[in-house]
Order: C-alpha cells, then sequence, then structure tokens
C-alpha cells in the first residue's frame, strides 16, 4: 500500500499486452469463430428466434457420436465394470467383457481405476498396443519400451514437438507440416515459437505428397531456420486422401537423405476406395532394410477418437518411437512424468481397441457387426459427399479415400472476394459465415487449414447420418449457386 | 542419398545435445530415481529375489486408491451409467445416481460421454461447480464463465503459467513459490524457462508463511527477473500446514500492493486438526472489499484427485479464474481449444464431487459413511505419523493439518553426508536410497522439493492403511536410530 494505506492504482498483471505473445499467434480454426457462432445460433433457437432453418449441423470436427453415432457396446461395457467391479458379478455381462476388465484392473494399483498409472502408462496395456502393432505389420517386432500412453494424439505430437524444440533466429527448429493441415501442427507450433515450414500437397493429384515440393520447402526452409521434422497425415486430415505405399517410401528415403526427424499422424485410419489401404511408416520403414530401419527416427501417433470407434471424450491415444536416442527417450519419460499419467479410463478404452473381441469369444459376432455398420455407413457417406458436391458449378471434391473429411474446392466470384476482403474476412470465412447464418450448416473455411494463395475450400466431416448428410448436402448445393448468382 | 545411392552417414537428428535444453533441466522428484528403483524391486520380489523385506511401502505420491482406499460408491456408480446408459434400466441403481448420470448425458453431444465437449468443459458441470463455489464460500458469487474443467489441476496451473510467461532477460517472469513446493511448479517453470523465485516456509512455526519473507524473495528477485506471479499451496504439499484466514489477508494484500497475480493450489482440502479450517484465496479476496475483490487477479485449482475422493486415474479438476482480463480470457478460451477437452469422464466426476448426494436423497447416507470414514482415517493417521515421527532422536516433525503428506526434518551425521557427496548424491536422496534397499520403504528425498540449505527431510504419505503405516513408521525408527549409529 501506499503511505497513505490506498492501494496504488496499478494495471492488471495480465493483459493483451503483457501476455506470452506465442500464445497470440494461436489459431485453432476447428473450434474458431465460426464455431462459437454456431453455438450461438443454438442458443438463439432454444430462446425461439426463428431462422430459416430449425437446427445446426455441425459438420466441422470429426466428433462421431455427438453426430449419433452409437458406442462399440464391448467398449462401453468393459470401461463400465472397470468403473463400477462390483458388476463383475452381474450374469448380464459376458465372459470376455468380465475377463478384459479384470485384466486392465489388475494391472491399475490398487485394483482401481483412480489410482494414478505409471507416466508411460498401465503396462499391460501397453503390452497389448505393441502386439497389436505387431500384428498390424506383418510380425515386425514392437517393443513395449517405445510406447507411450498419450491423453489422446494431440497430447503425444505436443509432447514430441517440445522435445524437438530449440534454437534461436536461424538456427530455430523448423518443423515440416503439409498444406492443407491439421490446425493442432500450426497452433502448438506458434504456441512454442518454432517455425512453421509449409509444403503442399498436390489438389490436382488428389492431395498427393510429391517428393520435389518437400525439397523446395526444405531448401527455402533452410535459409531462415533449421528445419529438423517432417510431419506426416496420413489419412489425411482435411483432406481425405490415403498415401500410397510408394509415396511413404519415398517420404522415408527423403527423410533419411535430409535427416529429418519423422512424425506420422496415423489417427484417421478409416479407408472406403477399394486399392486405399493403410501402410503403416512403421512397417513400410522396416521393409526398406536396416540401412533404414537402424537409423530413421519415426514417432507415429493413434487415438480411440476417430475410426470406427469415435470415443473423442475419453481421450485415449498412444504414440510408439522408433530409433529414439536412449538418453532422450529418458528425458521423455521424465516430461510425460510431470503430468502423471494419462486418463486411466482413456488408456483403458485404448486397450480395448488394440485388443477387441477375437472369433470364438460371446462378444465378437455383435463387436464385428457395430463395427462394419458403422465403416459401411462411412463409406457410403464418403461416396455421396464426393458425388453430390461435384454435380455443382463451382465446387470440386476429391476423393474421400479415408478419415472421414472431405475438403472441397470452391469457386468464389471476384465481388465476394472483395466484399469479405473490405470486412477483413478471408473469402471462404465470409462464404462459411454466410452459409451458416442461412442454413445453419457449420463448416470450417479452408484458410483455417492453409491453402495455396487464391484458392478456396471448407472442411466437412461426413458424420452426420445419412439422411441428415443428403439433406445438408443439397442445401449446400443450393446456398452455392444461390451464393454465386448474387456476387456474379 | 549421397551419388553413390549410400545415404550418408548422419547422427541421430534428436540427441541430448540437440534437444530442446529447457526440458533436459526439468526435474520432478516424486517420480524421479527413487520411484524407478521401488518399481526394479517389486520386480525383483517378484521374481524371487531375496529381500530383507516382503513388499515395498509407497509412501513417495499422494496415490489413495494404490494404498487401498474404496472409491466412494455413488462416484462409481454414476460414471458405470454414464459409460453403459443400458444400465440406467436397472433396478439396482438408486434414483438419484439414474438422475445425476441421465442431466450430465443429457449435456453430451450425442448424449455420449464418448463426444467431444466444449473446450472449457461441460455447461451444466461448470454450473455445479460455481454453484458449490458459492454454497462453500458463503454465498459470494460464482460465474459458469469463469470456471474452466481441466486435466487434472496441474493441467489447469501450466495453462496459467503459460499465460504469464514472457519476456527475456530481465524482463523474463519470475514466479514466486513456497520452498518447499511440490515439483509440477519446479518442473513446469524450468520447462517454460521461466524464473523460479523461491520463498521459503518458515519449518519453526509450523511451515507458516511470513510476509517479510515475500518481500525479501521479492526484492531479490527484481535485481534480475520480473516477478509477476505468486503460487500459494494450501493445504501445504508437501509441507501439510494449513494457513490461517489472517495469513490469506496477508498475502491477498501483499499481491494486490506488489502487483502480482495469485495461483492458489487448493487441491489438498481435507484437515485434521482443530482450529484449522479451509478459508479459500476467493472468499477472504472477497470479504476485504471491492478495493481487493475488484483487483487482484487470482486463479484457484482444484481436482478429484485429493481429500477424500482419491480419484486421480481419471484426472478431473477445475479451475476458477477471477479478474481475468476479458482479452485474456478469450486467449485462454482459445489456447485450451487447442487441446479440444479435458477428458470427460473426469469432467463428470468433478461433478459429482461438487454436486454429493443431498440429504433425503437415497445415496446420501452411504455417501456420508463411506466420506467421515476415509477423513476419520486420514486424521488419524495424521496424528500417528507426528506422534512416532517425533520419538525417534534426529527426527522432527511438524503436525499434519491437512493434505495428506508429512514432511518430517531429519538429522544426518556428518559421515553420512560426505559419503553422499562423494558419491554426487544428495544426502536425503542417500538416506531415502538405503532407506528403499534395507526396509521397502519408499519415500521422496526433500531435495526433491526444495529445503533450506544444510537441512534436510523428506515428504511421506500418510496414506497406508493403519497398520501399514504403523509397520511403516516402526520399520523408520529403527532404520533411522541404526543409520545414525552406522554413520556416527
Amino acid at each position: 500500500m501506499s503511505e497513505n494505506g490506498a492501494l496504488p492504482r496499478l494495471g492488471k498483471v495480465l493483459t493483451a499486452d503483457t501476455m506470452n505473445a506465442n500464445v497470440k499467434k494461436v489459431d485453432y480454426a476447428v473450434r474458431g469463430p465460426i464455431v462459437q457462432r454456431a453455438v450461438q445460433i443454438e442458443k438463439e433457437l432454444k430462446e425461439g428466434v426463428k431462422k430459416p432453418f430449425e437446427e445446426v449441423i455441425k459438420a466441422n470436427i470429426g466428433d462421431a457420436h455427438a453426430m449419433g453415432q452409437r458406442p462399440i457396446t464391448f467398449f462401453r461395457q468393459v470401461m463400465a465394470l472397470c468403473t463400477y467391479p462390483l458388476l463383475l458379478d452381474d450374469n448380464k455381462f459376458p465372459e470376455d467383457v468380465k475377463n478384459r476388465a479384470r485384466r486392465i484392473l489388475q494391472s491399475c494399483g490398487g485394483n482401481s481405476i483412480g489410482a494414478y498409472t505409471t507416466s508411460q502408462g498401465i503396462d499391460c496395456v501397453r503390452h497389448d498396443v505393441a502386439n497389436y502393432i505387431q500384428r498390424r505389420d506383418g510380425g515386425i517386432p514392437s517393443d513395449p519400451d517405445n510406447i507411450y500412453l498419450t491423453t489422446g494424439a494431440s497430447d503425444g505430437i505436443v509432447t514430441i514437438l517440445k522435445l524437438l524444440n530449440t534454437g534461436e533466429g536461424r538456427t530455430r527448429t523448423g518443423v515440416m507440416i503439409s498444406i492443407p493441415q491439421y490446425p493442432l501442427y500450426s497452433a502448438s507450433i506458434a504456441e512454442l515459437g518454432a517455425v512453421q515450414v509449409n509444403y503442399y500437397l498436390n489438389e490436382e493429384k488428389c492431395w498427393s505428397l510429391d517428393i520435389s515440393e518437400l525439397q523446395r520447402s526444405l531448401q527455402a526452409a533452410r535459409e531462415h531456420c533449421n528445419p529438423s521434422v517432417l510431419c506426416i497425415i496420413n489419412p489425411g486430415n482435411p483432406t481425405g486422401q490415403v498415401q500410397s505405399r510408394q509415396c511413404i517410401e519415398d517420404v522415408i528415403q527423403f527423410a533419411a537423405k535430409e535427416n529429418l526427424f519423422l512424425m506420422a499422424d496415423e489417427v484417421s485410419n478409416a479407408f472406403f476406395t477399394k486399392g486405399c489401404e493403410f501402410h503403416s511408416f512403421k512397417k513400410v520403414l522396416f521393409e526398406m532394410g536396416p540401412e533404414y530401419s537402424s537409423k530413421v527416427e519415426l514417432a507415429s501417433f493413434h487415438s480411440t477418437s476417430k475410426c470406427y470407434m469415435g470415443e473423442c471424450g475419453f481421450r485415449g491415444g498412444y504414440m510408439e518411437v522408433i530409433n529414439m536416442d536412449p538418453e532422450v527417450k529418458a528425458q521423455l519419460t521424465k516430461l510425460v512424468s510431470v503430468r502423471l499419467c494419462p486418463p486411466a479410463p482413456g488408456q483403458a478404452l485404448m486397450d480395448l481397441v488394440v485388443n477387441s473381441p477375437q472369433p470364438g469369444e460371446p462378444s465378437h459376432q455383435t463387436f464385428m457387426k457395430e463395427r462394419t455398420a458403422i465403416l459401411s455407413a462411412l463409406a457410403e457417406k464418403a461416396k455421396l459427399t464426393e458425388q453430390i458436391l461435384n454435380t455443382v458449378p463451382g465446387i470440386s471434391c476429391n476423393p474421400v479415400q479415408g478419415a472421414m473429411y472431405s475438403f472441397p474446392r470452391i469457386t468464389l466470384p471476384e465481388r465476394s472476394i472483395n466484399e469479405a476482403k473490405a470486412k477483413g474476412q478471408a473469402p471462404d470465412m465470409f462464404y462459411c459465415m454466410k452459409l451458416l447464418e442461412e442454413t445453419g450448416i457449420c463448416l470450417v473455411p479452408g484458410s483455417g487449414f492453409g491453402q495455396r494463395e487464391g484458392t478456396y475450400h471448407f472442411r466437412m466431416t461426413i458424420l452426420p447420418p445419412t439422411d441428415k448428410l443428403k439433406t445438408l448436402l443439397n442445401k449446400l448445393k443450393e446456398f452455392h449457386q444461390k451464393f454465386t448468382q448474387q456476387y456474379s
């Protein structure tokens, strides 16, 4: 206090001017202004405000359950038993459900999912993950010591970026990321103060990845930073493409030659187009022989949130690290221990995903039926999206080969572009905002993911139920035609 | 590749030399070398290796369920129903359990706990938290918009530190933290590259906080950094003291005068000593009148992990922010949205903690019985710990007034100190390591929390079941006497 006892008139400690400047640079379009407006509109509808539509259809985020997808029965039964173990005596639950629950509980401190787990994650879960990876990759060994359970995949990705983040000015870590990209990457890079190094996917060739473009991007970046890590999202988010085995091999070769740490974001592991199958970076790396498999540093990421599971709320995930320097690995283990452990229910759920019911087990049939139904519906909706959108003049949509997103290109009339710019808005934000206000459809503008200068897109999930998706696509078609007329 | 097709012989991208130097500076004693050794010893015991003890007793971490504490039935019943909603039709669950589960599910996207929640946390949970705080603080209003649900309290603490972290050299953010402190603080400060500013608690006065020491610490820090945030842990971790209302008022006055952002870590909310009760920083701040309550910036933290709940694995928590600049709050909301949301099961559990069964509800009686039993046992064990330890010459232990930790001071013989130093070990690490090897008791050396130069301590939780705790304390007594003789 000042001498007369009154408090000095000081401003706030923490203001927009004094706060961490890197945090201010963070952008996260998937939950940006358009989604905030959608939430407002929902409130207005509830309060009886008249709108030209009756509900907001959210196709902005890969949130399957919110879009009506039902959870897998087996997963939820085991989780209920882990949560309230007295249900182990209830004969309405099948034996395989009980066995899985018992096994998980036995690995928890005091047999409770309420105990902290080890920082790297529950032992038996990491073993199950390693076995799963080994099966997935045709027998290429996976070591449970290389598995770290995470709080969703995002947590793992940010942790690896943290380890790599170093230097100042021209020695600052550069992180190579595809454009378009999932904005977790740009946001984390901004927060850490690292340098985002863009390489462009080839929209004309179904969002494929050209090594020559990687080379161009790397060379340009070396002028001003130290690009040391290459991030790949496969299947693509927001672009929905699936990379060929050849492309993955080329990327690995490039990383080896240029001494880049590889981060493979493989969370959106679902496939719809014939001939498009999943090749894990790990498998391809090991098939390339010891010259590569003993050298290239790789971290790959997986989660419970995508594919047929859609269990986003549990925040389950894992990462596998390959060829990580043992001292760095010890540092990684130390770093994750500061947060104590990932959520135990998410870890348990991750276990069930990698250790699902096997033929002969009582839950197998229902599990397969539920899983197949979800994946078939996704495949159907992927096709539907591509087909309907491509009938609209001014919209062109690459095939949705995997994941759960489409990223169609839209042609915007010059006048709308100018009007947007006058308002200080990205032209595709202007478009999406108008779409939301007029139809209730919530999409994310392409500018939130990055796109080639002068091109415009939006990201749309294919998750709404088929009927609603048809409505959405037809409304969108109508809107686009109207919008084009209005601004032509 | 080089021209002849062979890969160039480059080293690893990510090594101990090239990695983020701040991460290397991170230390987290609660899961440090002593705990790693304890895990090894457990494995050795399982493999049949002969030891002078039969089991490792872990008193290193506040992990109640791992120490045999049973989860609260009501919590787990509601969580089971949220997880597997078909159980809502099962008449073995009481109506209040079903009502709570229904209410939570109705607030989840698609009525599934597997959907993402809003970034700030489920609406109805934030409302319940605000109501709880208002009741706790005798009617002082709490705004749900100021509540952020978090992934355990650690997540909230790190997030606020991130916002405050700025500047370079002499303008670098200084974070004032008590010594001894909970190492999440030192670890996060190191990771962010901020400056740790120590103020010492007064061990002679039961770990109380003297304003003159805050003043000394602040003045010294201003010579080399920009101290802008003051962290208080109440009840104390690792020290188990409870601050008086007067002390809290003095601290707030100090923060107001010196323009410091206040962080109040109030997670270990359990009380054992008569006359020691909880005064929240929020309540005291508002009772000091508008001159303070409209000015002082405060973030307070709570969690599902401590007190009678002990639900660490769920990683539930919340923070309340008071007087935060609206622009900064918008930045905070944006920042947390990058990680999408805290785990939904942890959010639901947090809801049950703040919205527990009320008189007249079917679960009330059992709930109260379970809760009281846990808190009484903790109080008994707090007393027991203090009493037995204070009978040992060379150990002195302040009363454990709250939380679940004791932090006794140990007198170490000169020869043991020299031997430790010759080994490059902190003397209390040397002591704790020997204790572990000879008795199986796992404690954390005081050096992991910070202590006055030349003093030695350990942190011990009071969580083992009473019988086991007695064994532990008596073994410890015997060990200390033997150790003292051996090195005298």
